[in-house]
């Protein structure tokens, strides 16, 4: 369990400073986060007669007879794309495509470490509209077995999902992580904290604070999983969206029309009113959030203050002003709500099965396994979500992916529950023991001038 | 040396069968030839607070103020797209990105064992016209450090690596593998063939039989190397390029106004009559080129064979005919012009070295250490080029390609000759010494059940 001392905002950026200090040091020293290897055997020149030319004919061949063969001879079924054109970095805003690459390749790296997945940063740009990004994804497609979309401005990254998620054309799975990832483990929090309180997500009244990519996604996947929209609110910097205001954002106007039927009007304090949880995704605090406002909540309220790098209320104000539960973005804070317990467990499921899609059914599984593996290690009001090294969780979301891809109909290949598991169980421990295997051969040198 | 026993058509037919039959057996086996793997350290799942989010931040922050530190602070700097549309993959045409898959796969694996660079295969289309490669080309232009097109079809590929090599836009180079690294391999074993016969480069009579986007290429790179373009002749499969035909391609026009001054007419065996070299990429043999021919060229004649797999004489029918020095595509007669010779040990430099492009005069500096390379072993007229297990060729090369580029003004780091070694014959040493650890250490299964 977290410690829960408290600490101030200049503490925390004082502490803040010594990964920032410690990841100047070490990409220059590492250049990269990832790199290729060989996956395949050589025992000496001779065999680049099978890999390359003249062999490699005769799988080519067979692709050209059924594409579908390209997953059985080439490395297609285990790869992603980490496409980004770097507008919204981190919460750094538009820094384009050169500076977004650390972000994508450390994406890379986890993909790897924590599913198994083979995946490469692919930054783009500058200067793309959402057209070109959808034309350049689909132009990709025969490379991969899926992409990941990251950190893309809205409302173009909304157009850019939608549309690929729709188009016919595109035979293998898109994700946008800050939308469908920060969903999905936004959601297993959910699911464990309202068994805590004893609560159904049917009968919850949630206010939404901020309209980001991320908490517009978080919204669509909770009405998807049963919460109910037309008590929910979302407040964006001019208070509650409601259907009298003016919006110029298409997808604003939609979430007006589709929550607050009760046409609240007001400022956040307003909208918190009587509501059972409160999922802020705003602007670095604290203080955005006040403690009064968590006091006119309903009891046993539940708080996700999740701006980066600083809440925008202190847990342990929020807890004194009557919070039941509260979650954050931070590691060293209870209950952090973190992106990287999804994505590597859901991409290797959905690449198990081959699905061609992922459903919004299959994020809502995901998140209900990740919620499952925290209650089976015991469910308290400061451990709602496990931990990313809890090593369990990336098998058994990969498992109910996949089944529930399967159940869906949108899986080309057919799995066994056990079958699924031992195979992603060897696939991740493979990447994880060889990592360990070349740092301890020193191909990964060892790195010693730490802050700290 | 290689055994120049004499085979027929249908027996080296039957013997290619065996790398087929492995290919169509070890491909679904390993199922890809590369991967992704760490680069850097994880000494726990605290790391990851460098690798990304808070700490990755801060080398974001520096590659905005300043976009050519993505090279000290990413992978980029040893990082190569190997890009294809399909549309003629090895001697099977266009049979589009799914079917190419397995070849640029391979591509990528051959860079990694022979030259140590990161590459990952970038199958893209189907149905592009070289204004969507260029553009796409473009777009991905900020995740690598190097472009190498592959295997698209001509005149499209001349017109997307001429334009890409201008444009002032693209600050990393682009390489066309088909035609400048099969140029730069062929130009190294004419460098040695005339060593040998003792004939200088500018006063030889050169026929070039087919019109290929690699024999286009192949002839570019010689003009620039020294043969007089006015004495040489292309022949296609109408005839001798001349003045007078008509074309409806603009580079075989270019060509006819390039060479053949004499404006001869005829066909091949004309063009052939009096040449001191014949280099024929054009269908497979034998017998497309025939005996008499060969003996109306010059006395000592050289004859590069390269169509594959089957070549357009016999090297020994060749000899028979008065041919002084056969090399031929095949790895199992003397002297292979193989391109694998060539662009790890290019690629090598080039990044090393940061050149913005790749010049004609790196291909040619590459040639020439080639070629030095077999001549420091011993030349004869069964070895003119050296094999690809020759270990030190590819850090050789890299020094050769660096040291012009820093010369011609187009690199941006500057290195020492020997600290270019140095650091070439490193990272190629650790990409083949890891290779097999992973094998020793069974992350590379072991594959038993092989054709002999």
């Amino acid at each position: 369990m977290k410690n829960e001392e408290k600490v101030t905002k200049e503490e925390l950026i004082e502490k803040a400073k010594i990964p920032a200090k410690n990841a100047l040091k070490m990409h220059p020293f590492y250049r990269g986060k990832i790199m290729t290897i060989p996956r395949c055997t050589i025992r000496s020149f001779q065999d680049f007669g099978i890999w390359y030319s003249p062999g490699v004919a005769a799988p080519c061949k067979e692709i050209a007879k059924d594409k579908e063969k390209v997953y059985e001879y080439t490395h297609k079924w285990n790869t992603v794309a980490v496409v980004s054109d770097g507008t919204r970095v981190l919460g750094l805003g538009n820094i384009g495509p050169e500076a977004g690459m650390p972000v994508m390749e450390g994406k890379a790296l986890l993909f790897k470490y924590l599913g198994g997945v083979d995946a490469w940063p692919l930054c783009i740009g500058p200067d793309l509209n959402a057209e070109k990004i959808i034309e350049l994804v689909k132009l990709i497609q025969p490379t991969y077995g899926g992409i990941n979309l990251e950190d893309i401005e809205k409302p173009k990254c909304f157009k850019i999902l939608d549309t690929l998620r729709k188009d016919p054309d595109m035979k293998i799975p898109v994700w946008h992580d800050d939308q469908q990832g920060t969903a999905c483990v936004t959601l297993a929090g959910l699911i464990n904290a309202l068994k805590i309180i004893n609560k159904k997500i049917n009968e919850i009244k949630v206010t939404f604070i901020g309209s980001g990519a991320s908490n517009v996604a978080i919204g669509r996947l909770c009405f998807t999983a049963g919460v109910n929209p037309k008590t929910a609110t979302y407040v964006d910097s001019k208070g509650i969206l409601s259907r009298s205001r003016d919006y110029h954002d298409k997808y604003k106007r939609d979430l007006a029309e589709l929550t607050n039927s009760a046409d609240l009007e007001g400022d956040t304090k307003q909208a918190l009113k009587g509501s059972d949880v409160c999922i802020s995704l705003s602007r670095n605090g604290p203080d955005v959030i006040k403690q009064d406002w968590i006091s006119g909540m309903a009891d046993d309220a539940i708080v996700f203050a999740c701006a980066n790098p600083i809440p925008e209320i202190w847990p342990w104000d929020a807890k004194a002003a009557g919070a039941k539960i509260v979650a954050t973005g931070r590691s060293d804070f209870p209950n952090q709500v973190n992106n990287s317990l999804g994505f590597p467990g859901i991409f290797r499921g959905t690449l198990d099965v081959r699905a061609s899609t992922i459903t919004d059914e299959m994020c809502i599984a995901a998140a209900m396994e990740i919620a499952q593996v925290q209650e089976d290690k015991g469910l308290s009001v400061n451990q709602i979500v496990p931990n990313m090294d809890d090593w369990e969780i990336f098998p058994r979301e990969a498992v109910a992916v996949g089944m529930k891809a399967q159940e869906q109909g949108i899986a080309r290949k057919k799995w066994t529950k056990n079958a699924l598991y031992e195979h992603a169980e060897k696939i991740i421990k493979d990447a994880r023991n060889c990592t360990k295997l070349l740092m301890d051969k020193n191909f990964i040198p060892e790195f010693t001038d730490y802050e700290e």
